[in-house]
């Protein structure tokens, strides 16, 4: 066992591919070790034994100023996956492991090709992706209400509570059609749903957000305004409150949560039906 | 060995969080065996025994009209993980593994705390990230020019090349602030760069795509106009390439390329400098 330093540790994420997979593992592992200093390189697209040597020399580099590299890697082909392997690191060999035991379990040989998970492979879902990514866009802000029919979600709130980061999140993530609309006066003194939400009662999730963190969001935005007052702020989401415990829709609260948290938890209510 | 069947195969997406990491993992992974039929669920936020219970339960229910599921997670506490380990099905373990040989090579116990690598923990890369999406969604389709200087990276392209997509991502994923400059007849009249575009000559990425490609895509949006007419498209593809070309503009194609892919290859010429 080494004992941690204070030098940050050179972790290095090498695919043959986007590099989103092995760079999302490669963080959840070292998420659990919080107070390890650490230094990220990405090579993505390595796909050759030649590119494959030319990070092996990165890593001969950085060994021989005394450090020893991480390394986390998807790459799946055995001859290009051999040159890391020889390099002076860690090596963790992200997919090999799995992909050995679902071998013998669906006794099927694995591809071993190049990572095409994050292609266009599964055309399909991706133009799912496409078009809600344009579906959101189009309906932002209120702007597209006679298409609340076509909406998978639609989420309600207050300006800037978080309606347009997890609607867009959800389409280019998810693929679900999301779309906002964006609570104003007019609905606090209506004190019901606003009219076009009221036939889309089951698409309805609420966001709410501390006063005092919205507050700051707006002041970012415009300043010195009525709009960013905290007053004006309170107010707002006290009303937007209201409403949502009367017409009974769901409510999370965005104020420390991000938009994967906000929408996976919104996907797990729509799952469950 | 057990044979492949027609029946497809359950596969559970288990999770003490946002089900993200376990996800591409287990889609990574399946990937390479893209002629199994497979039926995915998705559980996130099983973060108590009862709940892995609850899941558990399903699994024995599936089990029982004779399936064996495949159970993917990245649920590190142990007393949870157990119950899952208990289930009539194969589970994959995907961090575990991983966090025993990190405890060894950096010499200090993992957390094994509930997953946070998708929460806010890293404030000030989550708050970057918001603020690219911000600035992408405010810098769109050539709206913010004046604030150019404060873009990462440009993209550049004909009306409907990928360049808003790509730009969303490359912020929600990655925190980089991607404006667009979408070109048009007036830029085509000029031949050299669009004035907006000459003082960042750096920060430029070309992207084109295939015309009949454009065709279709634009067609769907516009049936039948001068805009989507094949004529067209091959028009303004042929003027945009010849307009990168002379300006020594980097381009990538998009016509079957996914955001994912488009967003890597930039990143990976932004960080070769």
């Amino acid at each position: 066992m080494s004992s941690p330093t204070a030098q940050p540790r050179t972790v290095l994420i090498v695919s043959d591919h986007t590099g989103l997979t092995a760079e999302t593992v490669a963080r959840a592992l070292l998420a659990h070790f919080p107070d390890q200093p650490l230094k990220y390189i990405q090579r993505s697209f390595v796909g050759t034994v030649a590119a494959a040597q030319g990070v092996a020399r990165e890593v001969a580099a950085l060994a021989s100023r005394g450090e020893r590299p991480l390394i986390f890697t998807t790459i799946t082909d055995a001859s290009v996956l051999r040159e890391l392997d020889m390099a002076p690191a860690q090596v963790f060999d992200l997919l090999g492991p799995g992909l050995t035991r679902l071998e013998g379990e669906l006794g099927v040989p694995a591809s071993r090709r190049v990572g095409r998970h994050h292609d266009m492979h599964d055309q399909q879902s991706y133009l799912a992706r496409m078009d809600a990514l344009d579906f959101a866009l189009a309906t932002d802000d209120g702007l597209g209400d006679r298409q609340y029919g076509l909406a998978d979600v639609i989420l309600v709130g207050v300006s800037r509570a978080g309606k347009t980061p997890t609607s867009l999140f959800l389409a280019l993530q998810h693929g679900i059609r999301a779309s906002n609309y964006p609570l104003a006066e007019d609905d606090f003194e209506r004190e019901s749903l606003p009219i076009p939400l009221e036939a889309h009662r089951a698409k309805l999730h609420g966001l709410t957000i501390d006063p005092r963190r919205l507050h700051a969001i707006r002041t970012q935005r415009k300043p010195a305004s009525r709009y960013a007052s905290l007053e004006q702020c309170e107010h707002e989401v006290r009303r937007a409150e209201r409403l949502f415990q009367r017409a009974g829709v769901p409510v999370r609260d965005t104020t420390s949560a991000s938009v994967e948290e906000i929408a996976a938890g919104i996907l797990a209510q729509v799952r469950r039906g």
